[in-house]
């Protein structure tokens, strides 16, 4: 086993070495993620061949006969082995269990694992099953191909998260998610060792949850698209399978317009109300000052708070503007017959009615920041969307929070920027140990404005990795290029759990090219999708088009590239490379020449497919500059390769276009324009050995 | 619409014609497959957007309803836009059925309809489902990107199948298929409008389908990889919803180890038996002179032919060597005392008895060659897997047949090659008209010793579409690369069924590189895997490096790599363009010089890759193949620009280096060697202008 190649060696406590072993061989690299807190490798590997056989020991349940399947399952994929479930004589890998955990998963649960390999066997040993499936999950993992054939590593691991709450919350409501999409998703939770799942299930544009009891909630508000009850069941038993609790959100008093299609009596402004089709704020909300609506929400939490067996129960409370509020002189007058003197004390009222309504129902409230209002009693758990400072402020206060803000899947951020946040930095790094106890993880959000079931497993995948192990894994572990590594190897492993981050993006280019088109001009048509990515943060809406709602067809090709460009990635690498070398590396420049050359060449072979498709006619802008900017790019390298410098004209005007190719145009950023940049700007600046060869 | 592109032009009873219409303008090329018996294009198209309704008209039925969804879904698929099944003031689409079809459905019923559309709307005629399902099909196969949207042209459409029997079989013993890649599979049979799936349910391998009447087969007989009776039902009736039908078989008396498992008393032999693991065709046969034998098959026929409503019924027949037979001193004994001079006419006196069977319970036998015996009542069925001459001879007199002879998707032929069979060429032709009609169609065969749910979708698609269209459309229609055009773009829109032929492959790259592959080196295995090919028809087995077996793996290049490929095919075409033009193409040789030079470069590329994985590394010799033998094509172009002839030494080496590269290797066919060849035999016959430019 001497070939593997060294990427990510870990020795001790979160330690990132590279070392070599006793024999002066390399270590392998590691594709785990997240990274473990504490990993020792040892030498030589376990072969897996379709002899493989595991053996569950200890506490049993039927939980982990499953977990175990799916494991021979997963296994079988990942290889193409066929493995046979039947016991073997000597098992390959043996897990042990000690004892049950609870029968409704509670935050904080031991999750530990311990995970041992080497070239006799392996074994699994954790507390519960929930310590025993992530350890399932870490050998996978480490299952590679290697020169002899299928093998893990001798290892020895000892894990445990760094957090007890590392969720994933999906919006279902802007745009329907059918069930198997959600289910495919947990699989990809359970990966990555998450273990909430935060159901984000109502919202002005739709309430998603069948109630038996108010039934006009869902066969009103929801067109139809909705989950029964037994569906809802049925996932939240999938979760559990996978240790991952369901967290459902009812949010209100705002973001409810769709429940008041059927019940307007519990709105402050006059009605009728239909689904709201748009994205934005908006001003219906429900009325805080009549005593129905608390009967409403006492009858609908009590349903509710059977259906979800989970502990904690999510109320929304964002974003009320309060216009309905003003506008309705009955809510005016209970304002100043409570004392409540702005819209903020209103809501305020409201929340606390409300927690004590989901307290009685015994549970406990999760809320965004806006329920965090004093006297809140200490068992509720601010979601933070504002930022670390008020998970900070809350803290600092006894009360629990958990981190969002920066986790915004929907914002486009290369997992790079969700990887640097950290739920303790910022003021968190202030409080004092016992405070910090108070912060319990986090949660990325996936909003659905612009995701349907089409493309939403590659607006989460792979990133939602990179937030997965800032969550589990140790405080320390920060490295972004070994991040990058190790998450586009797991993205690969994803895809065999029936993800589609990878597999979707060729069949929407298809839709957009139309079958006529030739494969010269599909393959530029992948060159230019390869190296754009959609407008970030809240842009998208801005520079839309035409205002976008939920009949918006997501078909452009804003809606079918990564939302990271992995090849404009590493050209800006190569460039860096390139200009870091003292004397301009030749092998990067032949490489950086080669590729600018091709996306110089690619508008002519793109520009047919722009005639024939009106769905490629908005990309022509955006292909034309891809080709400017890459003959700008060559151009710098001549001056580059000549060992002249430009004329401040030439940089000036150079410059000056790249700034206008770096605007997003079909909604697209350019992502090679910024490194071309550093090319011109670098011309003159020194390192070419041209006249010296 | 002026810019639609001018493939295929339909005008009149099958004939293809390109016109320009009366404004001059390039009539649309229509991606339709089978093509319909009669197209008369229109002018202008009829857009579709997210306003697009239907509406039902005439007989209706849950049936059509559901077709009705499945159509919406579908459209919404291919084009992203978001379409509400609500019934609109005026329909985009009217669908108007005269009457019900048969509550069973029987071969050669109607299966008509008419399409027309124009600017304003469109509208399908059929007497019954069958019909509009059918023309359903039609509709969305014509709905394209244009450049102002989506749109379906003006058309009007009058089509009929040829044949009334157009199936597929699947093999779902060698390797077990689960129900859902089935179902996906039959929704891909829908598109291409085949009628019959003809399952494949026992094997050597085996015995897949749950016996309620003797559960020893499917339990013993099956490694627990078996439908449940409730299953099949379910499969029956999504066959059923598509216009399917369903004609399972029980091959008998030979092929059938899997039964003796459980029941060892029909067999010939001694036993015990055991589930056959490898390939080819084995001894095991059913004792034709035991009483008990027919009982027993009385009985399970019984069950069977309650569970499966088609009037048809697969006995199998194939294969018999008859060793058991010799072998066994009764049975031996039995041939004599009956007067049985050979073993055909012990397994012609077996065939009757279970034909005899078969049709006291109501059903008509279907058999492989070997069950036309003389005297056979004349509602059994011939499928041939013989050759024509054999369906031809059944005909003559008097007997019903299907070809599959030329149809066998497992050979690994290319789709043109399939397409030039047609179940009436050779001997059929010299048939009478009466006689012509016994001839009911065909089907392909889908025999699945080296598929697996992973890889089965792309060895049957898209080349059965070819089929399908042999079956389907006039006889007449035969241009191949009008199919080769048309195909590629369904075979698309089948992806958006669900269907995996075109989304397993990279995937499967990606498990063959590893997760450690650099993007440049798996790049370079597609390149390789662009341009090579699986052994074809019988030589898999021959050539293989261990002796295959279920257990298998089937993570090779080979169970990668489609089976035909593109790349290589349109390289062909372009050398041949090039040869063509008595003064060299220019264009084309620079085009060849383009490609050449990758393929020259990517040895080196892809060599890493041999190193690192031991599922590469076999692939070595045939990436040095693709360099060297491209390097050669360069320097026959070389020979060509200078004007100059090669030494015949030059030429002879050059050849023999080809020959030899042209031999499989890790069971892999380099397909662009035969068209670099052309290319070395052209050096000095002519054709270059180099001297004159």
């Amino acid at each position: 086993m001497g070939h593997w190649m060294c990427g990510v060696c870990v020795v001790g406590f979160a330690m990132l070495l590279c070392a070599a072993n006793a024999g002066g061989q390399e270590q392998p690299r590691l594709n785990l993620m997240p990274l473990p807190a504490n990993v020792q490798s040892g030498s030589g590997s376990l072969p897996i061949d379709s002899s493989f056989s595991m053996a569950l020991t200890g506490h049993t349940e039927p939980r982990l006969d499953r977990a175990a399947q799916r494991f021979m399952r997963q296994l079988s994929r990942q290889t193409a082995l066929p493995l046979s479930a039947k016991p073997a004589a000597k098992s390959t890998l043996t897990v042990h269990t000690d004892h049950a955990s609870k029968e409704i998963q509670e935050l904080g649960e031991d999750e530990s694992y311990a995970l041992s390999i080497s070239a006799d066997g392996a074994k699994i040993e954790a507390p519960t099953p929930l310590g025993a499936m992530h350890g399932l999950q870490t050998f996978l993992q480490l299952v590679a191909v290697t020169p002899e054939g299928f093998a893990a590593p001798a290892i020895t691991i000892q894990d445990k998260p760094r957090f007890p709450w590392r969720g994933l919350m999906i919006d279902v409501s802007r745009h329907f998610i059918p069930l198997d999409v959600l289910k495919r998703n947990l699989d990809g939770l359970e990966a990555v060792k998450m273990n909430v799942f935060h159901w984000h299930l109502s919202e002005n544009q739709g309430f998603r949850v069948e109630s038996k009891k108010f039934p006009k909630l869902h066969t009103l508000g929801s067109d139809g698209l909705y989950y029964t009850q037994d569906e809802i069941r049925d996932l939240i038993a999938y979760a559990r399978d996978r240790g991952i609790r369901v967290v459902p959100e009812f949010d209100m008093p705002g973001h409810s317009t769709a429940w008041f299609v059927g019940h307007p009596e519990l709105a402050s402004g006059p009605g009728p109300y239909e689904i709201e089709r748009g994205w934005g704020i908006f001003d219906p909300a429900m009325d805080p000052t009549n005593e129905k609506t608390y009967k409403f929400l006492d009858e609908l939490v009590a349903e509710m708070a059977k259906l979800f067996p989970d502990h904690y129960f999510h109320i929304g409370g964002d974003e009320v503007n309060g216009k309905e509020w003003d506008a309705n002189p009955k809510i005016q007058e209970f304002k100043k017959s409570h004392n409540l003197a702005s819209n903020d004390a209103l809501q305020a009222y409201f929340s606390g009615r409300v927690q004590k309504i989901v307290t009685r129902h015994g549970k406990a409230v999760v809320g965004w920041d806006e329920v965090f209002i004093p006297g809140v009693p200490k068992d509720i758990v601010i979601q933070s969307w504002r930022g670390q400072a008020s998970l900070a402020q809350a803290a600092a206060q006894g009360y629990h929070g958990i981190l969002s803000n920066g986790y915004y899947l929907d914002l486009g951020w290369p997992a790079a920027r969700h990887y640097a946040v950290d739920p303790m930095s910022g003021p968190g790094a202030n409080l004092t140990p016992g405070q910090q106890q108070l912060i319990l993880g986090g949660e990325s959000c996936m909003w659905s404005e612009y995701v349907n079931p089409e493309n939403i497993d590659s607006r989460i995948w792979p990133r939602n990795a990179a937030i997965a192990e800032r969550l589990w894994s140790p405080q320390n572990v920060t490295d972004a290029a070994s991040m990058y590594t190790r998450m586009r190897a797991v993205s690969g492993d994803l895809e065999w759990l029936g993800l589609t981050h990878q597999t979707f993006h060729p069949q929407m280019l298809r839709r957009l090219a139309g079958p006529d088109a030739t494969p010269e001009q599909f393959a530029a048509l992948r060159t230019l999708a390869d190296v754009v990515e959609p407008v970030k943060d809240y842009t998208r809406g801005a520079t839309a088009p035409a205002k976008a709602t939920s009949a918006t067809p997501l078909n452009r090709l804003v809606d079918a590239v990564p939302l990271e460009s992995d090849p404009a990635h590493r050209f800006g690498e190569l460039v860096d490379k390139y200009l870091a070398s003292s004397c301009r590396d030749a092998d990067a420049a032949a490489q950086l020449r080669a590729q600018l050359s091709t996306w110089r060449d690619n508008d002519a072979r793109l520009q047919p497919l722009t005639q024939q498709s009106f769905l490629a006619k908005e990309i022509a802008p955006t292909s034309h500059d891809l080709s400017a900017v890459a003959a700008v790019g060559l151009a710098a390298l001549d001056f580059a390769a000549k060992g002249g410098a430009a004329s401040d004209d030439w940089k000036a005007k150079q410059l000056a276009f790249i700034e206008q190719a770096n605007k997003p145009k079909a909604q697209l950023l350019l992502m090679p324009a910024p490194a071309i940049q550093r090319l011109v700007e670098a011309v003159g600046a020194g390192g070419s050995c041209a006249s010296a060869k």
